[in-house]
């Protein structure tokens, strides 16, 4: 066999919204044969991807810990974010073709899909020229909200649009009042301004909160009626489309 | 008990974008203990949800399949069209009710994801006020597509805007003149149309193509270099965002 038959490889393993039976047979099937399983985890904690997989993942498995230097919370806008970011990618990429390159498959665990706003995808782009690769999809975190909140979201014709929640308040109801069914994410810190901007484009009596979908801790609630404005990160808001319904 | 306590549950599954191993353990789990399971099909058809889940079904499922009374390729702005299909989801929610009133469990498959472009909502918002419901969210036909191209969806602040092929040219040039991320879903009989849109918006080159995705007989190729325009009403086309990467 060549040296290149012989080397490992890369699988990017989308866990789902967050429920452990919300995983596909084939992630279950991966994460179970494959020897090194690697994941995101702020420093000092286990994370949420590894928590997910924790009735799947065999005790034989080497466990790689891909520890963030900053978390979400820091200002994305100051240089010295992307600057560390990048040397951490680099770095924890490295960890990972190490293992690769001595012919042992990495199986890397993402919260909802792989390739939808996912880290994995950035240890992927300096992986794929050198190593084979497999994505096996997952259930979007969105659809284990729009699941616990059972709402149809897209009918007919309607046209979805996914935004981050940072977007400025004018670029949000822009996007927000030309659009059929919207989901807004990474809402955290800047759910005022989510409010405002549902306001400003006639939406916000349709919007409704979702935190911890599909988890533990589950919350569904019509914004209207949330209270206050403390979120995490990952809650998401929906509005759901109103398309041709026969 | 009450009589309300003893009525089945309706059960929306998820299936996934076609390779039955995406189907999620807990699908697979339902899909092994509902007692009736019920899915759609083309008239004459087994239909591609019941052929997804034929190694989970045991043979002692009671069968409901619900025969389309017309295929997608109807001019959908015909009135008769929407008559007659909502004559078509009335009698399927009595059929599926008769067997809730029962009291036996009804699964409903549902390609994809069931509250994203799905018929189970057409039977669902007719049988939510009668009897309980569960949803069990899918990985979505799109993830299952951008997986086999390998192509990182969306990045950091990327906006991503999900649009029926059906929409008029004029339609579909703005909405993708204005997103970082875009699917285009329902090609068909579309993708000149489609092509036209995108060669207008500046993103014809960046367009990948999809075809039966996760599923034997997959095509992914890069939109230009598919040289005809036969493509299925299931069809996809993916163009990724360019956002932050550190």
């Amino acid at each position: 066999m060549s040296p290149s038959s012989e080397t490992g490889r890369l699988i990017g393993v989308g866990l789902g919204p967050g429920d452990p039976e919300l995983v596909t047979v084939k992630a279950v099937r991966l994460i179970a044969t494959t020897p090194v399983v690697a994941f995101f985890a702020k420093a000092g904690r286990r994370g949420n991807a590894r928590a997910i997989v924790d009735r799947w993942l065999p005790s034989r498995a080497l466990e790689l810990p891909l520890y963030y230097p900053v978390t979400t919370e820091v200002a994305v806008d100051d240089p010295a974010y992307g600057a560390l970011l990048s040397r951490f990618y680099a770095a924890a990429s490295e960890a990972i073709a190490a293992h690769l390159a001595a012919g042992r498959d990495v199986a890397v665990l993402s919260e909802g899909d792989p390739l939808f706003y996912g880290s994995f995808m950035h240890l992927y782009i300096r992986l794929r020229e050198r190593f084979p690769a497999t994505i096996v999809p997952g259930v979007a975190g969105m659809a284990g909200c729009w699941s616990a909140a059972r709402e149809p979201m897209t009918w007919g014709d309607d046209v979805l649009t996914v935004l981050p929640g940072t977007l400025d308040e004018a670029a949000l109801t822009a996007r927000l009042k030309t659009t059929d069914a919207a989901v807004i994410m990474k809402i955290g810190r800047n759910l005022p301004k989510v409010r405002a901007a549902l306001l400003a484009s006639g939406l916000y009596e349709r919007a409704i909160y979702v935190e911890r979908g599909t988890m533990a801790g589950e919350i569904v609630l019509p914004l209207k009626d949330k209270n206050d404005d403390a979120a995490p990160y990952f809650a998401l808001v929906l509005v759901s489309g109103r398309g041709r319904r026969p």
